[in-house]
């Protein structure tokens, strides 16, 4: 297997892109091909002695992909970006996967131009795990897709499903809707028309539907994937970081206080590190773009190495787990409904 | 000034609203009427040895509004009952303020049927203040409107500016429009619309506009108003509520680990309690219904005594405020633009 990496994307790029590849490459055992600026790259393959790294390879781009580009437009435009020349790396078979920490909205739109939805799937949809109470749950779309139809939704409820059964090991995962109540006959219309088409693919054995969730239910364990169009989906994950964030800040607060408190801490030091580490975004790695016929990982712009690494093995997982050979299968059997 | 206070409402009535307006009377020396079933809320009183209370009394309503009601049609359905007796008396101008943790769509459906909006708003939000670092935000609206307009959300900007100054004392209220970027350009169509018309509205110097604000900025304080559609605004309310909850047990966990770890919340207590306190909803009290011709203070479904005591306290604030005119005297100019 060989994954593309975007050495040039992110905020932290390309040290942490390049010293994350290693790690993977050392770990993993598969081949990584960094695409970027060459020099830039292979200065910093030289000064870990990183330059003879079994599987690891460099392949040139001089362009870059910046914040002021159209997303919409960049990767036409700008051919010889690293993110295009993985791309096409990918959707060549010359690669298997793609890995980036550039721009959303220029990943999301290039993967869908370059590598194609699998046939059948209307949306691809951005779908990051994040943690809840008594494991992880999987948000589909929290962003790729700002405005939605109801056949979206369903199909990011199978894709979601899909997703925590082959990649998470959760046997039936939990598909609710995220609604603005948990009683069946809550939503706007296009809630209400989902929540029917979800229902009877649920009635139908596709799914496990549970029915509606409310913003609540989900960090709180209701579900294992909950289904949501692109806008509220972003809300609800940035919401989701900013209150943790808050909230971490302000309980460092209690520890700084006095001595007593900072001796206090030492004891609760094993518990706290576990408790942050549930919130550590380095340690998921990044959000697969799902329903694209080959595997996009979509890493968060201020990956550090650690984060690089483990989008590699995301997208490692995702291509062995036969996610996509499973979505052909099951979504072609809903669009046939 | 006289309060209504639907003693049938919520999850612990009617005794927690019993005692909350028990505890009202005695705090704020203002008259309060307990609208419900006359024998059951005698008997608390009396429990209490509270029938004697100044300025607290008692009117008898025989029917309940429970879950299984239509919202819209109830409160013409049961006249009798103790939210449409109350709301009566509010619009009679009987009473100067509502407050009711019963069913919030019967209350929303009621005080608009009942009371009226100020001539020129197009609809009542409701909007609770929540806690973010350094302060409080109002989040406007939280789940009054699932559908808006741009008109509803430049609306909602203004009001809640106005509530934030002449409530919380805010010097000119920052107000940031809810979207998937912060970028000026982000959005669906209705969020570009808005963001217009907002800006439009800081320009002509009619509220402090500071731009679009995700998710994540909400909690970490970027603005004292933030302007959402009623659907994402109810998910973002109830995300903050259910990360809250998620992170508080956690750490709860932290401290139950070992006897070391019991001894050191010890030394942390205060500032653990200081934290938690900044997260009590029962403090807040309720969210007001922004925009409707009277107070009217919607209590959360859960309130115990404390914070019906706090949704009283906040409907005297309301009254005393000048909300009312202030709303009549802005929305019309922006009305006329």
């Amino acid at each position: 297997m060989k994954i593309a990496v975007d050495a040039m994307g992110g905020d932290n790029a390309p040290e942490a892109v390049v010293c994350g590849a290693i790690r993977a490459a050392q770990t993993f055992h598969e081949e990584i091909v960094l695409v970027g600026q060459e020099d830039k790259i292979q200065a910093i393959l030289a000064a870990h002695g990183a330059q003879n790294t079994p599987g690891l390879t460099v392949l040139h781009a001089p362009d870059l992909v910046d914040m002021h580009d159209d997303p919409a437009t960049v990767l036409r435009a700008k051919p010889q970006s690293s993110m295009a020349v993985a791309l096409n790396l990918v959707k060549k078979g010359e690669a298997d996967a793609i890995v980036s920490a550039g721009s959303t909205g220029a990943l999301l739109a290039g993967a869908t131009l370059f590598c194609k939805r699998i046939k059948g799937v209307r949306r691809g949809a951005l779908a990051p795990v994040m943690p809840c109470k008594n494991g992880q749950v999987l948000l589909i779309d929290a962003g790729a897709n700002t405005e939605c139809t109801a056949e979206y939704l369903l199909q990011f409820g199978v894709m979601g499903s899909l997703y925590m059964e082959k990649i998470k090991g959760v046997q039936r995962p939990r598909v609710g809707l995220v609604n603005n109540g948990s009683e069946d006959s809550k939503g706007d219309p296009l809630r209400k028309e989902a929540y029917a088409l979800l229902k009877a693919a649920g009635d139908a054995g596709q799914i496990h539907f549970v029915g509606n969730v409310e913003g609540r239910d989900v960090p709180l364990g209701a579900c294992d994937v909950a289904v949501c169009d692109g806008f509220a989906g972003n809300v609800m994950l940035k919401t989701i970081e900013g209150v943790a964030k808050f909230m971490a800040g302000e309980i460092k607060q209690v520890f700084l206080a006095n001595l007593g408190t900072k001796l206090a801490y030492l004891a609760c030091k094993k518990g706290m590190d576990e408790f942050r580490s549930q919130f550590d975004q380095d340690a998921v790695g990044g959000a697969p773009f799902i329903g694209i016929s080959r595997p996009v990982i979509k890493a968060h712009g201020s990956s550090n190495e650690i984060a690089f690494m483990n989008a590699i093995r995301q997208a490692i997982e995702y291509k062995k787990s036969g996610m996509i050979e499973a979505i052909e299968a099951n979504v072609c059997q809903l669009a046939g409904q």
